[in-house]
């Protein structure tokens, strides 16, 4: 018998704020309708402010982020079309599987998994080879916490005048930190609806500038679910080539006015200060973040490594079995080595509090050296200072 | 301002039973949770039950059934196979252009509209040309209200000892009437969640034979969300390649629930009782359906051709701005000619008066001719014998 | 099995919109947080601008009208006090019974069940009698569907120069037809929740007068649930003397924004244009109202006579069984002779032509000679041409 | 802007389950259907086994626990009856008053706040004076968590040889630590949804004793929404007299089995182990609760008393304020001096560190020297033990 809350701390699906959860909780409707639009057409537009755009041009595709990266890679690129992409994740060797799969000439660097993005590399490569028609960066790597830099493969491919496409898979990091679309020259990013939209899963949303939409026309990859010609007629109105799933954008609409209404420079505020406060506790435990070092902090995962002769899958276990909190786990090479604590979305310090506390007693039961609530110690010092400093700054406003 | 609940009579997505919609107010969980499968796995059974199969494999892909045809064609066939298909509706019109844009050689036999899937044409076609590689039928073609005769198609081949697979698009038909995976000998078979299964658009869904399963392997279509190979090693234990739509899961667990207790042939007799009063009032009204003739009625949606002179997409227009009721609409070359009232999923007797009730004042509006009340009349007469003979098998039970 | 939606017709509770759903599926919350005023002093705002008076105070008690009918007499009257009351009906009968138990001397006018409180014989009374302490009328008597003229009553009142309080029962009134408090010079008016709030049961609702609110310094009647000293003291910060629920204050919020939205006055004439409806329906099928004549005709309720040898608790059980439809039942000595129609709260056309519909086939199967579809042909005429001039005016607005 | 979810640990309302809140968000249905008792008399029979009673008669009012005592009262008692009654904390001396105002004649014991019912005082009362037509015992004092000795009460009563009625007042006790209703011989136990029952406000329950029902046919006080008789009579087919809160019962009958899926005396043990790590807690802080000693430490709240010189409303308001937790307050005399961690309902070990971490911060914040993190340590040991030892019995079983 499990009672209380659960406490999920996976990175994605992300905690549901109530206002979406009644948003979502609405009868079906006729999505031909002629005013469907008045739904959806305003989604399209703040979407746009999200990924902080004036000129991309916004899909939502029923489906997931892996279809997003589907649609990007169809719509653009044609079969043995050479890319260049890093591999340092599971999210990111994933996708390189998609590119081969798909039929494209992937040139793949790879990286320590904790690493970035190495734009350094990238350059090198792009100032060799003018045939790269697409650079891909996982913008924020979810299996190890890691965030790039996208701006630096921006600007190596500026400094190799390169017109490849830039290709940035930003499903753990839109909505949760910056993210600059245009600022960045972007062509095409991926989300999905489950992590920083703090919804649940079922939407991929695509973001595609006005070069990568050109590139469709010439592009020779087999489509059909996936194709953007259909979709760009119908959601011209609001309409959509398919049924789409309604009461998720009647969920995305809450979950827009809340980041709205907080101000998306605020949420990425708050993720800084929330995901500080996880840091600070893993490092008050004695034990060290996957990824290498400060700039690499991901603000809205942490991958922790656990102590030699602790079991992180097994952490994990006891987490959800005993404590009723899901951790993410370590994917491929890190199972057993990282377990994961999620800090995106909808929470707040003293959900973190309650992680740290549950984690603390998972390790300790799994074999760790552990002091209990030192973890909480330090993130509670964290807490009541930057709520302190939050306060007075929102005061002074 | 409008009030008062809408009047959803579009052939899906359907009315949501209110505990499906119960079911799926649920805070987000784990979908890597070790004891995930205690919730997916049985949804897995009850879905083969739900295509009447003991051998087919059943998939469910966050997407729609658009994308599951994709997947049904992605994971069996190569580019240049050859496929035979019929068009006589926009829905076997749409899959013939996937089919094509997907790089598959396809001979399409063109139907009138209102007509079903040509099993004579269909078996001349297939005893002259051994190399088809697949035959595809849409059973209940959604846009003109026709059900097509697919143990007849099935009938076709094994006459022509021809070894084709057989596509079914079972979307607006399973779960509603009739539809047996194992004893047509379907191969594949597509269906979306928001039609007979009572929920919201998000997911497809589609069960595959053991021959169509092996297919996959020789299949050269380029694939990679709706690869069969990741799902299949991810389902065996409840679990999905990337995050599965959990909410959905919990509504199509309160859906199954709901169309065993009532028994899936108790489900079916009872689309075939609305329907025919639906079709009664129809006819009460001097007007005939898009479907030529009784056999291919569906029970599922009936496609209604309006009077000279009055434009089906006003009666539509009018029912949705004045009384709050949704209505299909004619598509493609049936635009302005036919209206269509869905009856499938999760209704009774007085709604679907309610439908018809309403369809009066629309056309009336729209300048048909028609005396108000008489369709409501006729389905009345249908529904009290049909109730009260169908208190008495209950009770005889 | 039952499957979908029921059809309610009762005269409360009503059919609770979606946003009010929506609003009310809210965790827990402080009730003696600082900020809670912040929720509920805006409603008892709001609540006033529905009574029409902007010199009441509003009371909200957790219970139900009946709460409200004593909280109105315990807190303004003595033991022995005389009022004058008119018994027409069930509820006034309920209200009289309540009055003596309580140890009041009522003095009762027995009237038809059919009329309304007669205002002519309470003038005589009252100009008889300074004694009588308190006059009650049952604005809207659900048992019959009558509307009684409460300001024919202050008339009474003023004609006798007589200072005798003004009670009024508004449950199935307020928030649906006309009610002043102000201008009729009402001094205690209680309601519901679950009427033309459009909320389910749980909170009723009283507005009392500064003079009112005056007598309850010399009132003896014991109380203690529903003292209005703790009320007061604790309202003025929005707070409450005892655990209120606050997921009824969530959705009264939405319920009275909708309200607002549409307009009381439009609420008002939506309830007429559907009642007219209802009454053209019943008029057509050549049966009668128990309200015996127009002026009497309550826009909320139809309480209709059911021919000679049908028992109309037959048309009820019938309905409920057969068709999903709850209709109201005749209360005492009606029981068996009529049967109602609740057309109050968050209705529309559609549902009120289907509450016809079903209906005529409860009629019907219960033996009425009934033509089916008369009703709804009669309604359906009404309302189309209603709708078409309710669009007019909305455009020339 | 707020994000994440609230913590809530006041003493009621109580986090309300998922599994209850679905139950809960229904349509309207009626109340007077044939089958409505279907609903209801399973729910009256559940709620004898959680008040422990064979012989019990329970009563479900629209209303909260402060309408039962007045019910318990007003239905056993008449005017000017002498009964003897406590005074420890806020709700026993809200009791009181409302006794008085009802018009008994009340002999009050003053005890410590912190103290429980003095059985010794009650027993010499009762030998001197077999007037006495009542005894009224709080048997958790909600505002100072001291849990008093019902059993002992009824001992008292029993060695006076007198047969006074024995009134509890069970409001945050029942459903979450030991009550027997039958073996403590208790008369009348007051408790509403809002508490252990893990539902919202809006329902309070009542549990009757036979010779307290006969009771009522002798005593005096007026009553009219609460009296038993209207109940008794409708109740007996599960109906009601006025419009109940049908949604409420649908989230009772989840509630209930809830309950008994974990078993009552898994639910008081998990109380028990709850309230043990939260107290460890308060320990490990040098802080000491409000009751006097360990016999009277109540499992469903820890009123705690901050060191001198700290604001307790402060604690709270920071609490709320800036980390999104509510406490509940102080009461009366206890103002500023206690804050209160409410422990019952839909608890889990987690969340009650999520409680203690955020305490420590407000606490810190106010002033108090704390070192933070202690207590989580604390608690966090304790859980550990419990928890696995919790694994053992269960798998023991």
């Amino acid at each position: 018998m499990r009672t209380g809350q659960t406490h999920l701390f996976i990175p994605g699906p992300t905690n549901v704020p109530e206002k979406v959860r009644q948003a979502m909780n609405v009868p079906m409707q006729d999505m031909r309708a002629h005013d469907f639009g008045a739904l959806t057409l305003p989604i399209f537009a703040d979407l746009k402010r999200v990924f902080d755009t004036t000129t991309g041009t916004v899909f939502m595709f029923p489906g997931s982020g892996t279809g997003c990266w589907e649609s990007a890679i169809t719509n653009t690129l044609s079969p043995g079309d050479r890319v260049l992409m890093a591999r340092h994740g599971q999210f990111s060797h994933l996708w390189v599987e998609m590119a081969e799969r798909l039929g494209l000439a992937v040139d793949v660097i790879d990286v320590d998994w904790g690493h970035g993005a190495p734009a350094d590399l990238f350059a090198e490569k792009l100032k060799a080879d003018p045939a790269i028609r697409a650079v891909f960066v996982t913008h924020n790597e979810t299996a190890t916490g890691v965030t790039s830099d996208v701006a630096a493969v921006r600007g190596a491919l500026d400094a190799a005048n390169h017109d490849a496409l830039l290709f940035v898979d930003g499903v753990s990091s839109v909505g949760c930190i910056p993210f600059r679309f245009d600022a960045w020259g972007v062509d095409l990013c991926v989300t999905g609806s489950q992590k920083g939209l703090m919804m649940p899963a079922g939407l991929g949303i695509l973001c595609v500038s006005e070069k990568a939409l050109e590139a469709r026309k010439t592009a020779r990859l087999p489509r059909a679910y996936f194709h953007w010609d259909d979709m760009l007629k119908t959601n011209a109105t609001g309409h959509f080539t398919y049924t789409p799933p309604t009461q998720l954008f009647h969920g995305l609409r809450a979950a827009l006015d809340l980041i709205f209404a907080e101000g998306l420079e605020a949420v990425f505020a708050r993720h800084r200060r929330l995901a500080t406060g996880v840091r600070r506790g893993v490092h008050a435990w004695g034990m060290t973040l996957c990824a290498r070092d400060e700039s690499l902090w991901s603000d809205t995962v942490s991958a922790i490594v656990v102590p030699e002769g602790v079991d992180a899958n097994q952490v994990i276990r006891i987490g959800y079995d005993r404590y009723r909190t899901s951790f993410g786990s370590g994917l491929a090479r890190l199972s057993g080595r990282v377990f994961r604590i999620g800090h995106l979305g909808d929470l707040n310090e003293v959900m973190c509090l309650a992680a740290l506390a549950s984690a603390e007693m998972a390790l300790a039961d799994a074999g760790a050296r552990i002091e209990l609530g030192s973890g909480v110690a330090a993130a509670q010092a964290w807490y009541r200072d930057a709520t302190a400093a939050h306060a007075l700054r929102l005061a002074a406003e």
